[in-house]
């Protein structure tokens, strides 16, 4: 490909609005133009990017023996009524009616469309397993997009769904899934780790998430030496215990007038932080709850959500904590409290003499003593997770680590085939529901991930799997029909030896040319320069560890072939 | 791939929605479902012919020098307002709103995002000419989506866009696109031909359809063995001409009690249809549009959109009809009528003593004559061609046949760069609009209008180009391992030798199986039979000529790999 027949609109300003090296480096290496927030058009250079790790998810999906097909964008509304999604999805997902006034969302995954297809095509446990994939445009309407396609609300997927007679059978796949995956991020080049995860809005229980390692990731990771890891969702941990008090003393009422945290309130009674028990009541879909948490720590509203089960959970308004506790916002505690669901972290069970609100104005009990005083209505693990808590399985500390989610393994187990009553029959004639398992790489956002693992200073550095060429061509004079004969030559041996080759051919001086060459991160450069054409030699660069090696002309395109060879190797399994 | 290990389920009978060929045979053959009206999942077999049609159509895209980029789905509606269509588009486009209440529409062509992009980037005259193509899923919420994926609300296009500073340089990538889409389509294995045809929505004038043949279809084209072809929207042939009579006789008014139809009133006064002039009252864009028409021929709503310049064009209502005319329905006529705008057909101009409307109930005029008792504001091609009219190029009858629009091509000019201000400066520093070109193809259209030309009763026929495999291996008995071992060591012969193999490993009898086999069309069939075993010998017959050749077993791996070369040879440029 010549530089000047390929569109691919170079910055030498960062556009304001990216925040992050990949999102930065997309717009500046002319990857991709924005169309809207969170939108993008993906210009001749990420598309190729783009086409190369899908063919990669392809490859290896088909390795499995899942099958490649392509549902729709358009999804019917009475498919997620059906399944329940509709009502609880809220606003992520994207919704339009129809001329006739019919709704449809636009896919954010394709459950619902794959389990009606299934359950209208197969009845026997005899074909049983088997696995559908697509790679498809997927819409999510995110509060804030940002990152670039990292956080997009309009990006590409590829999504698979597993159907089991057992769930021996389904661990059978999901384990086959776990190692494609594996070996998709491998290939792509990309240092990862796999981590159990919440399933968040998709159902079922277990589940890994895919894990790109990078500092600017929106998911944090709580691992231990010993293998375990989990995102901040689900990660538990045990936290560091404090010595109860010997004896339960007499409760008081105490005056603290205009304490409303946890700090002013325990340094003015002189009492630390994990001395108080803090009340925080929510709203789960309509539903008041009152969580309790131990002063110093958070709670984790995913582990809570989960709990309860809510399908929408937020904090209580000031009025509705005064209908629930009588009392104003930041005095709540739960003596006395009625009529309303009491859940207490673990951790509460540990705690005496407590510091609790008194569900009135300025002021607070000291001396709260858990079963004299109040009773949860249960227990659970609420806490969200800090390094440095200790791992349940060894007890070892934890360590924390941020990335990117790139791909997502679930167990759905019979979620979506019980309220869609999708069945088969089994070797008896008696009806069972599909055994379901879903398996998501993000496309677009493996690339972004790549570009922040992969990179400098200067720009993109690709891992020469998911490069868009392999080697790039960088004539220094273009009116100079020597040099230029000369870098043709290259050019077009290198093509015919099947490698995929770009070739700056515009009139820009060199200082622009290597600079853009850089910026787009070919991993193997060739420049055919003046001094070097006196002496019969041109440049091979490598882009990734500036290595540069002169080559006589006529060696330049076996050398260069090899170098292709050998950095292909390295994204081979 | 083995046929258990592929999601294709095959259908007996025939869905009783499906009214064309190809939607019935896509449906028995496994190829997609529906998922809504208008909205279908492509399984294996659907995609893997899809994908075939998309490789032709990107390999010949990128031999002009366009150069693929992926643009949005989600288009906003800010673009389509500062194009003009936002407003006028109608119900067809799809359209949503976010979580933000800002409007977007679901892509049904890009010239919108496209301009804008190129606006943002392009500035030079030195950057022209390029041509950007995408292939990317389009929406269209048609009022009937029927005969399948040929008018669907949601399916796959290819659409390319080019930009000029010169007439001159526009026609060259004309030309060029013209080549190309003649290439696609013979690669496909298509009997089509290009006529001219209308440019609807999208704007421009000069443009092409390229029509499959296909009596099924949708579109009727008309043309001459001169080479003449066009759409019935804009195909135009000197119509008969009837002798007028030598002398205006004075108008009268006759009763004509309760006859509202030509055929009523010219019966009644023994007179000829032709001799009658129809007054039709149209309502364009809000204003009232009388349109004269003689009685025996019929008005092409799309000349008579083009001409009046119409976003939205519908008959008047009765109620509008009394207040344009003053009289009912029926009995319209041009005497007398004022403040409104009078198009009259070019044949009204040979007309003398005609039959109209009197604008009253009940009575029509006689002897009415053009410029004696009315006058049109003007004259203009607005008749519906007819088989039996007069090719205008070389005087021949023209003839009719129906065809289905895979693709069509555009001079745009310069309608959305002039309204969307996208321009490039020139050599001497003065700007301009950009002169643009657009070019779309049906992918999935494509693979439909295949089947109604390549098929019989039994199934689809295949061209081995687009064929979802080369080769279709039948084992007539899986439990009979000598047979079963024979088709694996075929198959595996086939596949090391790059072909593509599909091999119904079910445990079906025969007849089912052969029935499938025709089904789904592939275009080469090797059956290993039992007794075919017994002689040492396997049947390969071509499933379009229906020639069967029985071969030694040891040589059919060869033969088949030939056959398929061959097979392949008919279908490369």
């Amino acid at each position: 490909m010549k530089w000047t027949r390929f569109f691919s609109p170079t910055l030498k300003e960062t556009p304001a609005e990216a925040e992050i090296k990949s999102h930065r480096l997309m717009l500046r290496a002319g990857m991709m133009r924005k169309v809207s927030a969170g939108v993008y058009s993906l210009l001749p250079l990420g598309l190729r990017v783009t086409q190369k790790v899908e063919r990669i998810v392809r490859e290896e999906m088909n390795r499995t023996g899942a099958m490649e097909i392509l549902m729709p964008v358009l999804s019917p509304a009475e498919l997620w009524t059906e399944s329940g999604r509709w009502p609880v999805y809220g606003k992520e997902l994207m919704r339009l009616q129809d001329r006739h006034g019919r709704f449809f969302a636009l896919g954010p995954t394709h459950e619902e469309v794959v389990t009606d297809m299934v359950r209208g095509e197969v009845r026997s446990y005899r074909q049983l397993p088997f696995t559908l994939y697509q790679i498809q445009t997927k819409f999510r309407d995110e509060v804030r997009p940002r990152f670039g396609v990292v956080r997009a609300r309009e990006f590409i997927m590829k999504d698979a769904y597993s159907f089991h007679q057992t769930e021996e059978s389904l661990q059978e796949t999901y384990a086959k899934m776990y190692e494609a995956y594996t070996r998709i991020f491998t290939r792509c080049g990309l240092r990862f780790g796999a981590v159990t995860a919440d399933s968040g809005a998709i159902g079922g229980d277990v589940t890994h998430e895919f894990m790109v390692f990078a500092d600017t990731g929106e998911s944090q990771v709580f691992a231990c030496k010993c293998g375990y890891a989990a995102t901040e969702e689900r990660a538990e941990g045990e936290i560091e215990a404090y010595p109860a008090d010997e004896e339960a003393r007499d409760i008081e009422k105490v005056k603290t007038p205009g304490m409303k945290t946890v700090e002013e309130v325990t340094e003015f009674l002189k009492k630390k932080p994990w001395q108080l028990l803090k009340t925080i009541i929510y709203n789960s879909d309509g539903n008041f709850v009152a969580v309790l948490m131990r002063g110093d720590r958070e709670i984790n509203e995913a582990k809570l959500a989960k709990v309860l089960g809510s399908a929408s959970l937020e904090l209580a308004t000031p009025d509705e904590i005064a209908k629930v506790t009588g009392g104003p916002l930041g005095f709540s505690g739960p003596v006395g409290l009625k009529g309303v669901r009491i859940i207490a972290d673990n951790s509460v069970a540990n705690m005496s003499n407590m510091v609790t609100g008194a569900s009135e104005a300025d002021a607070h009990f000291v001396n709260v003593n858990l079963g004299r005083d109040f009773e949860p209505t249960e227990l659970a693990d609420l806490v969200q997770a800090m390094e440095g808590d200790k791992c349940k399985k060894c007890g070892e500390m934890l360590s924390s680590w941020r990335g990117i989610e790139v791909g997502q393994i679930f167990k759905l187990g019979t979620k979506y085939s019980t309220s869609m009553k999708a069945q088969f029959l089994d070797d008896k004639g008696i009806e069972h529901p599909f055994i379901m398992g879903c398996y998501g790489i993000g496309v677009t956002r493996t690339v972004a991930a790549s570009i922040e693992q992969n990179s400098d200073d200067d720009g993109i550095i690709w891992p020469i799997s998911i490069a868009p060429f392999e080697v790039h061509i960088l004539p220094t004079n273009m009116s100079d029909s020597g040099l230029v004969e000369t870098a043709e030559k290259i050019y077009q041996g290198l093509l015919d030896k099947g490698v995929e080759v770009v070739m700056d051919d515009r009139e820009e001086r060199p200082g622009g040319k290597f600079k853009d060459a850089d910026l787009i991160g070919v991993p193997i450069r060739i420049t055919v320069g003046e001094r070097g054409m006196k002496e019969g030699i041109v440049e091979i660069r490598l882009r990734e560890s500036g290595e540069t090696t002169k080559v006589e002309i006529g060696k330049a395109i076996d050398l260069a072939y090899e170098m292709v060879r050998d950095l292909k190797k390295k994204y081979e399994l």
